[in-house]
């Protein structure tokens, strides 16, 4: 007998850090320099107990926060997501209203979401080379194909994204072109920002190709890492600042990263038919995040207590992240390449051309033998036949680990390294 | 220019119940007996503060409670999860192992990503006659077909689900069915209960068919009304319990109506190899429900918290229903036949058979007049071109309104079918 499962049930693959936390787990002893864990530390546990006390002591506050809300989220909480990216954003309100904010179960909800909206199976969804992994997990599983598109250290390659876009108008695939995802602050996997010239050169970009496409074209901006900068550089404003992008920036944004990942909200920006259709798409998913974490979020955001918690989680990213540079330049070779971040909870290092640091290497391997574990780089890399995928870039995170395990592990792995470069 | 936006975004729907949740905004003395809310007077404010104090004052479990955690859920609750259900079934343990328990962000989740592991576009559901709306939504979102099955007050038409079978076959669609799905406690919108003997049966019925099908048929049992029972008859097993149920049962459960609906967390039982599909799915959805509401629920049940919250929930549902039951024999025209719920948060009322209560009939219309709503039963119909939907119905719900309004509510709602009736 067949099974009975759909295409796409039976297409979904398992996620490639699925197994890496399985091997974390198997090896007790192993310092993770992989995962994208926020710090235990600094997670806002007190801050947390004396909010959520607040919320369920008050009358006026403590049934409304146990009882369903609406599907677009908490008004409140709209509101203040609203002000809060205007704010950031140094004033502009070019697109930023709350009633185009739809609060979701992490961002990660609503980039699932947005691709069930815009595309079918076949289409095309333009990322970046590399890109965060989970994103090429859902456009494995719905069907859809990715094109890379380089970076570079202050963002894409835009040469390379208009030669990409002349090839998919040559092939008549500019068809099934839909979206350009882009994660423009301290990227995951890569740690680089990109600028706003660049935002705004690829939205000219994709604008053009528009008639040939027969339909929009979205620039989807991933903005989870924003708050986390520490690098004392001016903030970046988002793609939503930008001529036009009132009708083609989607905006994802999250609680989760700079508050608490353990506080599942996030939460989108979108455009029209985009807004209402992800709106009915939630109501099919769950009609509405859960309400007494948006409350928490609400009031956290209301009293303060939001932006204090943001920077404290920087200064410590900060230290960590110093950590983790004077020991990549201690115990590492010279002739490793360090993307060194300026937010956000990654490194990227480049080993020369020809080394593999894959799955399957020996370096890989070796590394875990000696209890240290990274994400091998090739993971964060669309299937797309245009390119080889690299193999000899790894993400390291200071993300979780302590500074003790930080120091250890990229000693372990600089030893390892010497070994085989 | 065309949209964008894929097959699904440009198909689905608005719920209709925001339709309603609109008009109820609009009018601010409207008595709604329409909202599937539970009752805010009972909502678990002081328990949920003290649980929420106790998991972050303690180191041991503040930071883990703030942290992602894993896609299938939090493992203690994982673990009392499988031990509620078996004791609820009477110490069956059957299909009931913690392995094979994933915690959703309610049931609607599990629903939602039960359908797109299992059904490709065009597919067949079986679904009540009536049935959960929200569910319908997702069927109609997804493109898939639903066929109605005739409900009776003790659950499924057997001789029709059978004729439904045998229709199917000789069509040919047979190949396309993929699953029967039964609320099967105190079912909304009817109130009515599914026996034992009706799920073992229509269990075999789906089992026969299986070969002409060419795959698997599923029973999807939708249980989220299962503890909000009052009418002290004895709780009915799931099918899980069934001979043949740990590869063909799928489960839905949930926390939130039971314990709070602003606490989202429901979850599944899944037979292989839906389980590590659905969890799959939820990796690209949201890769785990919010840590810190499995803490709560996961504390509410090991202390007996969570069972007390039930009992509560209980006595107050069955004073409410009481005075539904009450106030319909006083003010409704003696030809509406009441389907009087045991639990659950409905009651089902049925015109005679040439009467509209639909959104459209003067009924609905001059109830909105004298400020009164509740869920015309056509909403709750799939549609099924082997039938026409009935009109006659009515699904009005104790849940939400206060006892007051309950009485007024029906009061005012009587008298509008005494004009029409």
């Amino acid at each position: 007998m067949k099974t009975a499962l759909s295409a796409l049930g039976r297409r979904t693959a398992p996620p490639p850090i699925s197994w890496l936390m399985k091997t974390a787990l198997a090896r007790p002893k192993l310092i993770s320099l992989a995962a994208g864990f926020t710090d235990n530390a600094t997670l806002p546990v007190a801050t947390s107990r004396r909010l959520l006390d607040q919320i369920l002591r008050s009358p006026k506050t403590g049934q409304p926060a146990l009882q369903y809300g609406t599907t677009a989220g908490e008004e409140t909480l709209r509101q203040l997501t609203a002000t809060h990216l205007k704010k950031l954003d140094g004033g502009h309100d070019r697109a930023h209203s709350p009633e185009r904010v739809i609060i979701t179960g992490g961002s990660q909800q609503l980039l699932y979401m947005t691709l069930e909206a815009l595309c079918d199976e076949g289409d095309i969804v333009l990322v970046e080379d590399p890109t965060y992994f989970v994103f090429l997990s859902i456009l494995q599983s719905r069907g859809l194909r990715a094109r890379g598109v380089r970076l570079e250290r202050d963002g894409l390659d835009l040469a390379h994204l208009e030669k990409v876009l002349t090839q998919l108008q040559k092939s008549g695939d500019i068809r099934r072109l839909k979206a350009l995802y882009l994660v423009t602050y301290f990227q995951n996997p890569t740690g680089v920002t990109t600028t706003s010239a660049k935002k705004r050169a690829a939205l000219v970009l994709l604008k053009k190709i528009e008639r040939a496409a027969g339909h929009p074209i979205y620039l989807l901006e991933d903005a989870a890492y924003r708050e986390l900068r520490f690098d004392h550089g001016a903030d970046v404003p988002t793609a939503l600042t930008l001529p036009g992008a009132r009708d083609r920036v989607i905006y994802a944004g999250t609680y989760s990263k700079p508050f608490a990942t353990g506080v599942r909200v996030g939460f989108g920006i979108l455009p029209e038919p985009l807004f209402t259709s992800v709106l009915r798409i939630k109501g099919n998913h769950d009609f509405g995040t859960a309400n007494l974490l948006q409350h928490l979020l609400a009031r956290a955001l209301a009293d303060g207590t939001y932006d204090q918690q943001v920077a404290k989680a920087r200064r410590n990213y900060a230290r960590k992240a110093r950590v983790m540079k004077v020991a990549l330049a201690k115990y590492f070779p010279a002739n490793v390449e360090i993307w060194e971040a300026g937010g956000g909870l990654y490194f990227w290092a480049r080993l020369p051309k020809k080394i593999s640091a894959g799955v399957d290497s020996k370096i890989f391997q070796t590394a875990l033998k000696h209890d240290v574990l990274y994400v091998p780089g090739e993971l964060c890399y669309a299937d797309d036949s245009a390119r080889r995928k690299p193999a000899n870039e790894m993400r390291l995170s200071f993300g979780n680990a302590s500074e003790a395990h930080i120091r250890e592990g990229i000693r372990r792995l600089g030893a390892v390294l010497r070994k085989f470069v």
